[in-house]
């Protein structure tokens, strides 16, 4: 089972701090790495790969320069998040058939094509908002909320739940 | 029933387009408006204001100068969505029983007075993410699902949802 991103059309200066959430986003719900379009993002990649060293898992992050050929190549289905696409209720149940799926998220202005290119254009309220809101429910209702229990394996980092403050393990 | 977002700490250079998302987000998924301490940032406000405007519903964005005061002054229960906190999952049956809610989302530094300020502290997973990721899904655990089909009302722009493509009613 493998679940991985595609963040379309990165931009440096503009989208650093979205795109970085959007990566751990994706790594803190289940999902195995981030492939980005765009601008190459040497800082952006190092910070998530700091915070993949420091509390586990196996997270990765690639820069693509061809999201058609991120997608043709990939051996599974897709999943384009869009305000425009049909209600997440409606093909939750479709899509979870899918073992290996890629999501794709935008981006200010996503190219006709990538709606066309994917198996699925999903809309997560039909309301403006955010890809990390679309995100992180399509996660949450692709895992069914087994994802908030995942177990990153040792790590440098852990957190003990506390009801007020910060406790490491 | 009333659902706010309580955002600390905006730094109008480097948080607009994550607090602007957290305001979307937060009105796409049912809430009835964010209060946000730190910088005043008219531009963020016009923006979300805006959008409201196109796309119906009455979401409401205020700048307050003391978080102590707002959580203090709102009539109902707050939670703080944080990386340190108690598995949402243990605690949003509890929760669900408040039907007037603060929401309760950093900002780089919070000060550990807000952790003991507030009802409770939840973590969507105990991994560091994205305060966007954490209050999408908070809220939509808080609203169990029916915040994907909420009506806005009549307004100026409105999405038929598609297959491919983009159509407007």
């Amino acid at each position: 089972m493998t679940v991985k991103i595609l963040r379309l059309g990165h931009r440096a200066a503009r989208d650093k701090r979205i795109s970085t959430h959007c990566a751990l986003v994706a790594r803190a719900l289940g999902a195995k790495g981030l492939i980005y379009t765009g601008q190459r993002d040497s800082d952006m990649e190092a910070s998530v790969r700091r915070v993949s060293e420091q509390w586990g898992g196996k997270f990765t992050i690639e820069h693509a320069t061809s999201w058609r050929k991120v997608v043709k190549d990939f051996k599974g289905k897709s999943a384009h998040l869009t305000m425009y696409g049909l209600p997440i209720k409606d093909k939750i149940g479709e899509i979870k058939k899918t073992k290996d799926l890629i999501i794709v998220i935008g981006g200010e202005k996503v190219p006709m094509e990538v709606y066309h290119a994917v198996d699925w254009n999903i809309g997560v309220t039909n309301q403006p908002h955010s890809e990390l809101g679309a995100l992180s429910i399509f996660l949450h209702e692709y895992f069914q909320g087994k994802e908030l229990n995942l177990d990153f394996g040792k790590s440098e980092r852990r957190i003990i739940p506390q009801k007020a403050g910060k406790r490491f393990a």
